[in-house]
């Protein structure tokens, strides 16, 4: 039997969105792995950045259409997402898991995160099922998790990492090419772009995230 | 001595830039090869497509900073690449190729290659340094340098190799996990997602490129 796994996408690029390699990092491993996947992202629009200049621009576009690029057009409304029809949940990173999958980017420890993905995140949590989270997605799952002292990683940023401390949630420093396992919890993360990394070691920590996740599913 | 790869662009996204999936492959193999890269695309405007619709919008967005999501903001425009600053050229595929790049998706064996890929293309042949195509883009390839009877494959699909033997070169069938080396005129091509492949068998078939590119390089 193929493990199912469910992806949350938040848009296409690492500035408002998924990041793009961290994402197609994981689709390759779980591509290789034999894993089944499906691609999620909340039908919602988002303040686009111009990637040239950093500048925010005023047109808006929407997560789900734009997630479709990534995922070559293979789609599904958050809303739509239930724990039951899955083995597993993965949630690269990108600032997109920061400011349109939740506001952590402005309120940290505070954050709400939207409620679609906050019910996956307690769902899956609750039915066993393993949670794989990318780079600053890890944050996301402290906010949701943090009570029952869930340990994570985002790499070794003294901030964050703060901040990820007042949820409840335990942080182990862990390099760009590992990954930490909560075996207790199902929870898997691993750094990514948290650091200045290259794309060969993010593909490589990744890979050792994406084989625990479906060795647990 | 790092090899000096360029990478041309042509948007984020298979229906209307670069194929994301074999971007970021290409980037991690080049990565994990300690090769240097530079990123370019065409400071131009393009016909947007809806992910989930396949319909075109009306909105205009720029090829250089969309292509600019892929590359993490790295990105030059492509006036600038010079074939003497490189050892080795790189083209992913995606429709992107064929409708911003060229014409080929309308025009076929009759197309126009946009000038500065064009003489990119033409320079880095005559400079005797490598270039690697994938998916569809080697139809570019042929277009330009089909007089000098380059091999080249872009899979299987018979209306594009007709199209392509029109131009002078010749096409050898090749699977999705392989590709072709022309070592006399230093072509290397991968079919990619012109099957209808799974992310890790486009994986390992650009993993061959990158590495003949950076050898021949």
């Amino acid at each position: 039997m193929k493990k199912k796994i469910a992806i949350v996408l938040s848009g296409c690029g690492n500035k408002d969105g998924s990041e793009i390699h961290e994402s197609v990092s994981l689709i390759i491993h779980l591509s290789q792995l034999d894993a089944e996947v499906q691609f999620f992202a909340p039908d919602q629009n988002f303040t686009v950045v111009n990637f040239l200049t950093g500048e925010k621009l005023s047109e808006a576009r929407n997560v789900m259409i734009e997630s479709a690029r990534i995922s070559r057009s293979q789609m599904r409304p958050l809303k739509e997402l239930a724990a039951k029809d899955f083995d597993g949940l993965a949630l690269p990173g990108g600032s997109g898991a920061a400011i349109n999958l939740s506001n952590w980017a402005s309120a940290g420890a505070q954050c709400k995160v939207i409620p679609e993905l906050e019910k996956a995140i307690i769902d899956f949590h609750k039915e066993s099922k393993p949670i794989a989270a990318i780079c600053i997605a890890p944050t996301l799952v402290a906010r949701v998790l943090g009570k029952h002292k869930v340990t994570l990683t985002i790499g070794d940023d003294s901030k964050t990492i703060a901040e990820i401390k007042k949820t409840g949630a335990i942080h182990e420093i862990c390099p760009v090419d590992d990954f930490v396992s909560d075996r207790e919890h199902k929870i898997i993360t691993t750094p990514a772009y948290m650091y200045d990394a290259k794309p060969h070691q993010v593909f490589k920590g990744i890979g050792g995230l994406a084989q625990e996740l479906v060795e647990m599913a």
